[in-house]
């Protein structure tokens, strides 16, 4: 698969995270030549906060993490690429099982301080003995690089993704660098989303997580390519300590708001690249909504016009078809009355007031959707409510990779 | 645009109805050579019913019929094809308060007693001298074929749809015909979905509601080609009374049921024709959800699954990937329990209590998938709850429909 036109240049400069160490191995999921399980070893102290799927069909993992999460310790991640082991009842929890058993005999911690992810074709139970000789392998094996582990938590993806950002908490700088994966919002054989944050900062469990809530909300949960959701997307935050500040409690305290912002940007950056590596995308899609009755009626309206297919093909066939944003508008079920809103493509007004805007000017319009980045904003004119979802165009590309396509 | 391949053979032999006589007529809404004015002439003592998108963006034409439904008479239906007048503010409530008028005025009734629809063009008022001196030639029109009405109310449909049924009532034989155009659930520039019924019946309008209203829910509700909603959808159902049996007042009265029978028959069978022409379809699809907590809760996973691009381009890719199905009953948000589900393609069960049936023969399932007529059947394992939804695969066509064109 060629790499997304959408992609970044390069791969970013990432530092090294105190307190942990990654490495990779092939545990053959796949008859595939490359690596496809990642391990990420975590020193002692690590506090883990997380947020996964709201399918009501999870896999064995998405629920082993839930459980897990209360307890806010981690040890140790692993993730499997190639099979999700998703929808496999019993076997796929004793694969699970027998995973994190491994790993906590091997390095002397509780399974419960083990995280597992999968991402790959569902239905078909992971095998326990693949598993187990890929952490054994994995275990033994060098420290890789962040590149590495990236590259080798993707299935689909066709490129490598990651961010990092630093804060200054308590006068120390403390660094977070973040992995993900995923070129849909699923595809059940390919594309479910795997995030994780790493830093050295100090923070309570709860705190983390409540941070990471928040962060989730303006990021992974702003994102669509094409409304699917996965059995198995799940971010795990870890955070290690090391960089030896005075450990955050509560937002009060000194640097808390500092590392907020810096984990709200790595968060982001990892969602926006995953658009940005959507099946078939050729056009990165911005969809702000504005003047809605709440912030939450304004996200419930993007989404609704980010994932209209009618929308996705409009821009993919670089048509300023404003029409279909009304209709997209509508089909939300919030507040919103026809004779107030206001469309925009780029800065072009289009349509205001119940009306298309009489004569406006199509070049600047035309010339903007020709572009790889393009800006749907929508005024309600109701109230005070603001969103923003980001997606992708709808091309034949996404109909070529999932339907040229046999499981 | 070629005939779809999955519309019938030929058009269906329509018996007339009593009090009712269609003609069509050239308004030159778009450049084409083509009728694109259609109007239905109703006998006095005609009652109406009618449901209407469920968009918060509505065009004037639903507000229009919306609000002269209470009222339950009708003397004339006017259809325009090529221009929605959807998004057009004043403009567009102007248009067709002068078509309303301009046929009270010719045939002596009130504004209310005439219902509009309009399909075609969001945003564009429509233009109310073409309007009125297509009224003025349809009035003075020859009668037409039921065939050159459900002709005439097309847009980028590829095939014309109609159906009939009948019913004893009261020892009278009462006949019902439909027509319905559309060809997604909407695309604005091309296909919102109208459909009217036609019958000789005679019954209380309220009744006609209820009966229209239940007959919707299974049939018009239940059909999804790529889950957006247009700012215009409207079926009317209009009874002239002709057939002479005594009228219907209640569900209780004899016949009463015969007629809602033969009034979800049409419904259920226009529906399924727009499914029919749906951009780009190959393949038609009918989900069936079973052991749902409630009917409502089948429902909304049937639409799920039917709306779930990644199911349908799995169809449209003859791929038996149930994981995918698996996916969209879990982001439902409805009731399931992973270990309770099982999944049919055709007659075969291909997973079953939170497995991959072993060994299942493969055979069966592909030869089902290389038909034109998919069934995909999911039981949820809970309780009683049945709902069945059809939908069309999703395929390269759509995208050429939809992003290969310019607005």
């Amino acid at each position: 698969m060629d790499r997304s036109p959408l992609a970044p240049a390069a791969f970013p400069d990432l530092p090294p995270i105190a307190g942990v160490r990654v490495a990779v191995a092939r545990a053959g999921y796949k008859r595939w030549d490359r690596a496809d399980l990642t391990y990420a070893a975590l020193d002692e102290g690590t506090v883990v906060a997380g947020v996964t799927t709201t399918s009501k069909c999870p896999s064995p993992e998405v629920e082993w993490c839930r459980a897990a999460l209360p307890l806010g310790q981690a040890r140790a991640l692993v993730v499997n690429a190639g099979n999700s082991n998703a929808f496999t009842g019993n076997r796929g929890r004793a694969a699970v099982e027998a995973i994190t058993a491994r790993v906590a005999g091997a390095i002397g911690c509780r399974p419960s301080d083990v995280f597992v992810a999968s991402t790959g074709v569902i239905g078909v139970p992971l095998p326990i003995d693949k598993a187990e000789a890929g952490i054994d392998a994995v275990l033994r094996a060098p420290e890789a690089s962040w590149e590495e582990a990236a590259a080798t938590i993707m299935t689909t993806d066709t490129f490598a993704k990651a961010a990092r950002a630093s804060a200054m908490v308590g006068g120390t700088r403390v660094e977070l660098v973040g992995i993900v994966k995923g070129s849909g919002m699923i595809a059940p054989d390919m594309a479910t989303m795997l995030g994780f944050v790493f830093t050295d900062a100090a923070i309570a469990p709860e705190l983390l997580q409540a941070m990471l809530n928040r962060a989730n909300a303006r990021s992974f949960s702003c994102i669509t390519v094409d409304g699917d959701t996965s059995t198995s997307d799940t971010v795990l935050a870890f955070a290690t300590g090391k960089a030896g500040h005075a450990r955050l409690e509560t937002m009060d305290d000194p640097g808390a708001d500092a590392l907020e912002a810096a984990l709200n940007e790595v968060c982001l950056e990892l969602a926006q690249l995953v658009v940005r590596d959507g099946e078939g995308a050729s056009k990165f899609i911005a969809v702000t909504v504005e003047g809605a009755e709440s912030d939450a009626s304004a996200h419930r309206i993007a989404l609704s016009i980010a994932n209209s297919p009618l929308v996705k093909t409009a821009i993919a066939g670089e048509d300023a078809n404003w029409g279909r944003v009304v209709m997209a508008v509508g089909k939300a079920g919030e507040p919103a009355e026809r004779d107030r809103l206001s469309i925009r493509f780029g800065a072009t007004q289009v349509a205001t007031g119940g009306l298309a805007v009489e004569g406006y000017d199509e070049a600047p319009v035309a010339a903007h959707l020709k572009g790889r980045e393009i800006e749907i904003g929508v005024d309600i004119g109701l109230g005070n409510g603001r969103a923003t979802v980001w997606t992708c165009d709808l091309t034949h590309g996404y109909i070529s990779i999932n339907a040229d396509y046999r499981s």
